[in-house]
């Protein structure tokens, strides 16, 4: 996560971070946890609204009943009182000036818990908090105990301000997917169509939401039947031929938030049968899987039921990863659709439905929309890059 | 790290990984340590040469006496055959048809580590690794050695490979830092000149190293009084003005490391006495620190000697952070030239020397350059961007 904005510049996200931070204080009190660190810095983001751009330096947020606190180095500490809404900072300095302020962010953090009983649960991220620091709490007396699961758990159900950021994001990236299967005319190389992409994004964010910041993450435009078969490979130089399969997933962020809108096209817009076929497969399959999404639905019966269209076609040896995924401030995060997944779907979550198969000799088919959980059932968010080859094609 | 090359492109840069996982070995058998568990990226990349774009899914590299074997997504199987040297390769899978070949990187770590007794030592990055995966570890019998610091003191001494690739980067930088500088003339934006940097640095990487990947760390190009008092700001639309002052701060990787290269100058050259008598201390200060830099000198006393003369010249106050960092695989990573170091330099470390001050009124100045330890002291990298403030100014 990197998105900080221009210092003297407003976004278009306004949240109640303080909200958050209350829904995690009663998971605290029901689960016995007097004190929580927090050290992913999109987790921080989350509860306090602290992005920075660097962290070299380490960066804590302390979270009791009554306050939180940041531990953060000298440097960020005008940013952090600016930005955060943390009520005390704690910083801590790198010149001998300063020493009697403190110069560590682990000497800050020992005095801060040491105020607790030995004994006290201390709540922290356990897939995330590095064992040294684990190792430093249970010597100074404390237990430790997760608090990931619930933080995770509260960032899969968007807020409406999510909610609404991630659909101006979804509309970016569908410009960029749209504008580089436009651009794609043989001659031209995987970079060039994947820059057109881009820069149409950006060109649009900075018209239509100039105080915004946007984000890259993931960016593929492969090309080729023999590069197309390898899900995870990068751009590169190749010159694209009239026919060629592409697949361009493209992950963009506004203000940090994260949509995914994954398309196959074919340069000229020519293809064989068998491509079109699964294609039409990849397509049934999405439309199933999308059309289960609803509160209440069973991630791994989605996961199922638009497997089984692409099994039946034959082609199960091919889709060799899960169905889908989440966004939202990690372009990457849970729920995810596995088919040994536990998830219920509820209103306000985000899933990226990505069906995809790799035949060598015929190419890569993948698509991906990102769609939203809605009271009523979903709404898809990707609507503005048409699915239709034939909509796909450079004029 | 994400410098994932194309998939059938070589890069500039062949590495012995080898010999790197022979002396983590060494270290390993002086400190009773029989199996380690790497999870960083960085570091399983540094180790054994595999690198991929995304780790919403982990990846283990775990290095016995014998073998190194590499725990993996089933997506990233092959890929990992092609570039990884490790000599074992546990995939682990997503969908319904691969079950019985496992389903999660814990579950073949779990296979793997309890084929040695109970009360083995086992290496692990302790202010990496997760707090789950090491109570996991415990659970299972065993007890947790620190490899990390041994890790991170094999990557502070460049191999010959890895200097070559940095000098290439520093020039890269400099490119870029020289090219936004030249293109700042008043009524451009901050994003503007920023831009004109890195397109031609990127220009120039097509041209020379066509087989490389450019990677862009940190980038910031503030303007203005006000903005330059604050280390840490993005580049943002502020349309810049004659006289302004100018902070470019630039780090670029080429496969994968980095160089940084920062300068200060003045739009149209026009800068007050103070300005000059400000950056003309700082350049003083730099060269101090240069002029010291050898082998077996104290990081701690480089930075002193350094911070002395900014001191002296009464900007104590205004100088806020560390002198400096290294730069390798990571933009920002140890050695750090700071006051309470306890670091003495070796041949073929690498710093990022980075006198600044932020002085409220007048602004910000900073410079910092890239240098190798050598056995006869030191050479400069980044030597083909000017620090002259009259070079660097519009045509």
């Amino acid at each position: 996560m990197q998105f900080q904005r221009p210092y003297d510049e407003k976004g278009s996200i306004e949240v109640n971070f303080k909200g958050r931070i209350d829904r995690l204080r009663e998971y605290m009190e029901t689960a016995g946890i007097t004190v929580s660190i927090i050290v992913a810095p999109v987790n921080q983001y989350y509860l306090s609204g602290f992005e920075t751009i660097t962290y070299s330096r380490p960066i804590l947020t302390v979270i009791d009943r009554e306050r939180c606190s940041m531990i953060l180095p000298g440097i960020e500490e005008s940013w952090g009182r600016e930005i955060s809404i943390a009520d005390d900072f704690y910083p801590y300095f790198e010149t001998p000036l300063d020493v009697s302020r403190g110069t560590s962010a682990m000497g800050h953090l020992e005095s801060l818990i040491r105020k607790y009983p030995q004994g006290t649960r201390v709540g922290v991220e356990m897939g995330v908090m590095a064992c040294s620091v684990g190792d430093a709490l249970r010597a100074w007396g404390y237990e430790l105990a997760d608090v990931l699961a619930q933080i995770s758990r509260m960032r899969s159900i968007k807020d409406a301000e999510e909610i609404a950021v991630i659909a101006k994001a979804a509309r970016l990236v569908c410009t960029a997917v749209r504008e580089t299967a436009l651009a794609a005319h043989a001659g031209a190389t995987e970079l060039d169509i994947e820059t057109a992409g881009i820069n149409a994004a950006k060109a649009e964010a900075l018209q239509i939401y100039p105080a915004s910041v946007v984000g890259s993450g993931l960016s593929m435009c492969i090309s080729g039947i023999e590069r197309t078969v390898m899900p995870h490979i990068l751009t590169g130089p190749r010159k694209i031929e009239d026919g060629d399969v592409v697949l361009n997933t493209r992950q963009l962020a506004l203000d940090g938030y994260y949509a995914d809108c994954q398309r196959t096209f074919f340069v000229g817009g020519h293809r064989t049968k068998k491509q079109q076929e699964v294609y039409d497969t990849l397509r049934r399959a999405q439309e199933t899987a999308i059309g289960m999404i609803k509160p209440g639905a069973k991630a791994a019966e989605v996961e199922h039921a638009s497997r089984k269209i692409i099994d039946d076609a034959g082609y199960a040896p091919y889709f060799s990863h899960r169905l889908g995924k989440s966004s939202g401030l990690e372009a990457l995060e849970e729920p995810y659709l596995r088919f040994d997944s536990d998830y219920e779907l509820v209103s306000g979550m985000i899933f990226n439905v990505l069906p995809s198969v790799y035949i060598p000799g015929i190419g890569g088919s993948r698509i991906s929309d990102t769609v939203l959980v809605t009271e009523g059932g979903h709404r898809i968010l990707t609507d503005s890059c048409s699915r239709e080859l034939d909509d796909l094609v450079a004029h």
